[in-house]
């Protein structure tokens, strides 16, 4: 049976880039691997709209998450950690596992963070010098307005971390000319390819804070990951395979443009949207992202069931919910590698598995919605 | 030009291990993942020789080399460092950024630290709880006699830390029955894999002390990697296509069976060293590992000169030696994905390019030596 991901990570990586890394491995002290590397440099810069280095390191998002931890922030930094799911609460976990002290701002699960709310707590915590953020929460499906954040943050010049790991390369992300001082991101979501590569872009201000840091760290250190990008290099063996596929997927995402891409994933989510809406089914988020269309589950549609039919059937695999969300969310996911004709796809299947599951449906009704919607404008090319 | 390396990592990937990497790729949490975890988890306990779990981070080996001092040693725990070459110095580097008190056994490049000289340390110094070795170091082509040491080690009573990241799946390696507490090693390696993963092995001690550790961690925790071995999952999003090719890997080392594959090394690498013999050029370790046969360049004999011409025109990628030992020598490796085939045509290309940078050669003269070293065992399957 032919397989698709709709998954929030990883997510479908073009064939061409599968073959790309399938090429015989180059060995990475070569001129050959530091052009690799430079066109690397090049288009994250481009993604991050940055002018300053974009750090690549070997491991999950996760471990770019604790680099930045390690690398910008200090045992005496009060930081205020915005908590609106499992990503979100993992800034503090991380922030715990070194002792920098946090204060939490928690949002309700499925919550966006407003400016005014994050605007409230640091007026109500003076002290606090730096603010984690999450672009989009991924455990949840909403989307918080870094923008404008980001602007509240700088106001009170406090250094302003974000975890775009689900957001890069969906929604824009502007690093340079919004003032965020850190934003992470991992291989396996916008950026079309497996996952075990993170990417870390910090601001001037970020960089002056590496030099005081009195936290340790050695492999995920970004002041070694920097020694090394300005030599074109890296501190330690790289997963190389997985950066000559980045200079593909680069690449291709240089050649659609960001503003394409963006407008590309508005346009897919809005055409899940409307279909899962024409289902009766309501959102999950206040505010979604365009990374998934995350479905809270009704009484009587059982998630387990449901996401079993999807994909031992029609061989569409989606994500259920963690942790409190467990059994009572559906995300289908839409980013990355994928067209107009796999949300038709994947409408299609969605409508045919809740019809066999006992939802009821009027068949064609979802797909309709669904086209509507894309065909206001022209098919990505 | 096809192009081989002969280097001691990244080591060539097998054609198929690669097409395997290159499939549509699999969510990781799914039954379909889970037997791959699992395939891995069995092969990885085969390939330390242990009963305990082996545990799979995603990072280089030098990121499981930091996971094992944060995880296993303390703020306290005065470790004695090995340090003959660059990668027994990161032992000390991780150690200093924690903060772990250690002490150094220094034994110039290219030597091997004895039992007898270890034992001494550890009775000069008393306080001693943990010992950080290197099996194959890998800067200098030194071989350390694990098994000898690690007695050593447990005689008094202290953890026996190891990097076995050239060693492992080339010499001999045997956790449990050695008293190892701590192994690790890399995927770029004897594993035949692109880099990405790094593996760890500890011993029942260790994980009693991983309960006890004062030091900070998260990414490379290892507690957090048991938990979810023990679950057969991981803690983070892991390199999904890395540890599909891992499991057709390790495939790949069960077929052929431990023992044949130490003796396949031991008969490639005494079939290069007797080559290089042959064509008068000193070997620079005392006691070569199998890894690699390290030439120390002879006055005359430019490192640049020579490891250009052996890519440029013979296709056969070297590698040089590092900080002290740069230009003063040639590594030239000889793990993992290689047969007999492979080591004669190594040896013919280097006789080639001596000549061609005006070495005296009597021609064929190496490769009729190596020949006759590997014809003393069947051709490995």
């Amino acid at each position: 049976m032919k397989t698709r991901l709709y998954t929030p990570g990883p997510t479908m990586v073009p064939e061409q880039v599968s073959l790309e890394m399938a090429a015989p491995i180059i060995h990475h002290r070569t001129p050959e691997f530091s052009k690799v590397l430079q066109s690397c440099h090049e288009g994250l810069q481009y993604l991050f709209q940055t002018k300053n280095p974009v750090l690549m390191l070997t491991c999950s998002g996760t471990g770019a998450m604790e680099g930045a931890v390690v690398s910008v922030l200090s045992r005496s930094t009060l930081t205020l950690v915005v908590r609106g799911g499992k990503f979100g609460e993992r800034w503090g976990e991380i922030c715990a596992a070194y002792g920098v002290p946090f204060v939490p701002l928690d949002v309700p699960w499925g919550e966006s963070v407003t400016a005014e709310q994050l605007e409230e707590a640091l007026v109500a915590n003076p002290g606090v010098r730096a603010v984690c953020l999450t672009q989009s929460e991924t455990s949840t499906g909403a989307l918080n307005d870094i923008k404008a954040l980001a602007a509240v943050v700088k106001k009170r010049n406090a250094l302003c971390l974000v975890d775009s790991i689900t957001g890069c390369g969906v929604h824009e992300l502007r690093v340079d000319e919004w003032g965020i001082d850190v934003a992470v991101t991992g291989s396996q979501k916008g950026l079309m390819l497996p996952p075990g590569l993170a990417f870390a872009a910090l601001s001037d201000e970020a960089w002056e804070a590496v030099k005081r840091t009195d936290l340790p760290s050695y492999y995920l250190s970004f002041a070694k990951h920097r020694k090394s990008w300005e030599k074109t290099t890296t501190p330690w063996t790289p997963a190389i395979t997985l950066l000559t596929g980045l200079a593909r997927a680069l690449e291709m995402i240089r050649s659609e443009g960001l503003e394409k891409l963006w407008e590309r994933h508005q346009t897919m989510a809005e055409a899940m949207r409307q279909a899962v809406r024409t289902l009766g089914l309501p959102l999950f988020p206040r505010v979604p992202a365009n990374v998934q269309t995350v479905i809270a589950l009704p009484d009587g549609l059982d998630y387990s069931r449901l996401s079993k039919q999807l994909f031992n059937v029609y061989g569409m695999k989606t994500a259920g919910g963690q942790d409190q969300l467990t059994g009572k969310i559906l995300r289908v996911a839409h980013l990355g590698y994928l067209d107009d004709g796999d949300i038709v796809a994947g409408v299609s299947f969605l409508e045919r598995a809740l019809a066999d599951v006992g939802w009821k449906v009027n068949s064609g009704e979802a797909v309709a919605a669904a086209q509507r919607v894309l065909s206001r404008t022209p098919a990505a090319q």
